[in-house]
């Protein structure tokens, strides 16, 4: 076992660099004046470099080749595999082109910061035509080394064995009766008049909410933080979670269905097998099976009629709202299940959420594939708005193509991970309902510990020990069902 | 040139890692939950070890030779000349010595939040004999190097120059007034009896003072912020300043004395010469020089009543206590220059100041030699504390020898900065004075703009050009003269 042990040693100490490049990241999200990004996307530069450098060392591949042929544990086979993954997707791109991508990807998206209220889309183009001329030859390169197609390469960074040919299958499937269950949800809602209660409801406020409900849902405050940035993000470290949201002082919850969100990716985090700390198996399995906890947590849990009865109460008291009939769990459900045609992702409903991830997937696989250029994106942005939504984004970029933060640093690939989350979500939910047959019940009282339970031992502390298809098995009993999904909006929405 | 440009190169490359090991320092203290620590503590040992393999690479000690032969500038001989210092300083230091220090001294501070204020001395005396143990092995390495004796050695690393001859040539000559000084002003102010402004004062309140005042004083917050942590300092990088404070609701001017401090050292590093960034040339000049900025923006200027006459406003508004005696000029100057026998630092006024350096050299320098064992720091510490000031701290060590962050991670050495700190603060006072005769009146009126230019351009754009001595005469005349520091006390409490 000598090369096998070799090897953890080594991705240890690569992730103790990792470690270094999570916290730095946050910290330009959420506390770096404007006057220190050119100097700190020097130094994030350079620890990108000489994070490459020690994962591409030349003796790992003799490491790996004697691994393959020392006798392991079932365990360290599984970890063996990961190891040689990950080690696989880092050797391919020249150092040359990693220190580009990460000047430029800082560059882009802290100028975006500035550039996106001030909906510049001619400043914002000039910096992201220069990402995604980094991001093509980043494809170009992986796809040369698999033999899969450049937008595939990219895809499998973030869901790894996920196709562009199985996305269509699924996102023709969903297109099918998508359109059709908006029209109807929104029929149905429209004798409805829901009005939100009134603000303004004060940022501290706001924040002592999100801690209140961060305590309920589980978040370990010795291991993590709650702050703010301009696009809510779940980062750092296991064992020191940085989340992030940002507040509306109009509208409380929106921050609270963010912080909601980032605190099911931080439990996952928080939550990882310690004993492979460091290691590629002990990591999330996925940014799908990511997205399946932080929307377990916001859609299955937050937004259940069952939920909002501890909610609810929370909420009033914050914000001095006992007795108005305006915070009552019923009212406040009503508010976080309307479903509205509208232009922000981050904000949209779950029926509508994925009609802008397959939006935002086409664009991107056109885009990395060469079939269109960055100066018509805002053109096909709209086109499909009006297509998928029936609304106009002509001239408003801030709220159309430079709403998300993904594709300024380069992250093409990664949208179609939150509608894959949507759908594990809704499986998972379905099956630890039919392991726990009171749940809604503990739900409804604040008991989530059976829920948590669960959550922990199919999916939490299996890091990456199963491919994605073998965990969402293991878990549910079955592969990937899109079926679950469009039964849970059916019953939510239509029932 | 060609090797004088490759060290530059390295040193402008080690300096990225610097940035990251300054804003990662900065986040442990003000932001990092506790839980975060131990992985925290790998990843910085794992950074540290990295530098030090950069900075001990074996090819410098060509480029240096090689360096030495080519034709250089004087500025560029001047560089090379920083570049070789810091260079033999790192080089000495064995990596394994390099990463148990990180680690060692990580627990050690991290262990003392806690400690500190649970008073708790056997459980802080184990860490920190760790530390005095490396500290000590370092400080024989160092010593065995230059030829010094090993306090000396350390000294070096914050005072490059200083020795325990000079320094006890200072401090015996300031002991032969400064017991009578203490005794004659405290009799003195007997008869005021100074009532301070009764608070609450709330935190935000108080924070927006420190930033009202800190934009008084010129601070740049696009490339700088204010924070939180247990012990004030400035960190991060000339570009992204981070200084933080502490607050006490009972007391609004121990955080905002505290702001202003670190406002000093804040506009050093933000006007450092931007053309000499990332090189040791460029650098501030040393520990004592730094803390000649923080006093001179503290002591010098905050405490006199001229500078009272724009702060006592400012507070006024802040806190609603316009119209209110106790928020006059004239009060509250004599409740920032009231005197008084203290156990704490920090707090210290800057006549009994140096007593506080004075009583921690004497005992660092015993432990750094060998001379006394951590077990003794608390009789040792008592029994100064009797003799310089008078007062009992038995059994109190969270306002005795744990109540400074210093020793905590391994910076003897470094305590006697303060004092020639004050010092040459005081004579740089007098030096701006001679060439501004309206200075006074200037500051009463809040026209800081010919005094910051003098210190830009004597102090804070000459980096380490010059070595402090000729940095000190080429700005006030003549080298280190401590009669202008008692000149100075004289001046305001005896006058």
């Amino acid at each position: 076992m000598q090369h096998y042990k070799r090897l953890v040693d080594h991705f240890r100490k690569t992730h103790k660099l990792e470690h270094i490049r999570a916290i730095l990241g946050w910290d330009q999200a959420a506390m770096m004046p404007s006057g220190g990004n050119l100097a700190r996307a020097d130094a994030m530069a350079e620890l990108a470099l000489i994070l490459h450098e020690q994962s591409t060392r030349p003796e790992l591949d003799d490491f790996f080749a004697a691994a393959a042929e020392e006798e392991l544990s079932t365990a360290e086979h599984q970890s063996l595999k990961e190891m040689h993954r990950v080690w696989q997707q880092s050797m391919v791109l020249p150092a040359r082109l990693v220190e580009a991508k990460s000047l430029a990807g800082a560059k882009c998206e802290h100028a975006w910061r500035s550039q996106r209220p001030a909906n510049d889309w001619t400043g914002f183009k000039k910096n992201l035509k220069e990402v995604v001329e980094l991001a093509r030859e980043e494809a170009a390169i992986r796809a040369a080394a698999t033999g899969c197609n450049r937008y595939d390469a990219m895809i499998d960074l973030y869901e790894p064995g996920m196709t562009t040919r199985e996305l269509d299958r699924v996102f023709e499937e969903v297109k099918t009766w998508l359109p059709d269950m908006i029209g109807t949800v929104i029929e149905r809602q429209r004798s409805q008049t829901v009005q939100r209660p009134q603000g303004p409801f004060p940022i501290t406020r706001q924040k002592q909410l999100g801690l209140d409900v961060m305590a309920l849902l589980g978040f370990d405050f010795s291991r993590g933080r709650l702050d703010v940035s301009a696009h809510p993000f779940c980062g750092g470290v296991p064992t020191d979670v940085r989340i992030t949201t940002r507040y509306d002082l109009g509208d409380f919850m929106s921050a609270l269905m963010g912080v909601i969100h980032e605190t099911g990716h931080a439990r996952y985090e928080q939550n990882l097998p310690e004993a492979l700390a460091g290691l590629p198996v002990g990591q999330a399995r996925s940014m799908g099976v990511h997205e399946s906890q932080s929307l377990f947590f916001e859609m299955q849990l937050a937004r259940s009629l069952e939920f909002m009865q501890q909610l609810a109460p929370l909420a009033a008291r914050v914000f001095g709202g006992e007795g108005d009939p305006l915070f009552s769990a019923e009212h406040l459900c009503a508010c976080v299940t309307r479903v509205e045609r509208g232009f922000i992702r981050v904000d949209a409903d779950e029926v509508t959420y994925p009609a802008h991830v397959i939006l935002r997937y086409e664009i991107e696989r056109a885009l990395i594939n060469g079939d269109i250029e960055v100066e018509q994106i805002p053109e096909l942005w709209n086109q499909k708005m009006q297509d998928y939504l029936g609304l106009d984004t002509g001239g408003n970029y801030k709220d159309g193509c430079m709403q998300d933060i993904h594709w300024t640093d380069g992250s093409f690939g990664y949208f179609p991970s939150y509608t894959l989350g949507a759908m594990y979500a809704a499986q998972q939910f379905a099956a630890a309902e039919s392991v726990l047959p009171g749940l809604k019940q503990q739900i409804a009282e604040g008991e989530l510990g059976d829920l948590f339970a669960w959550l922990n031992q199919s999916i939490w502390q299996q890091g990456s020990i199963y491919s994605t298809p073998e965990l969402i098995t293991r878990a549910t009993g079955e592969p990937l069902n899109a079926e679950h999904f469009r039964k849970h909006l059916q019953g939510r929405y239509l029932a």
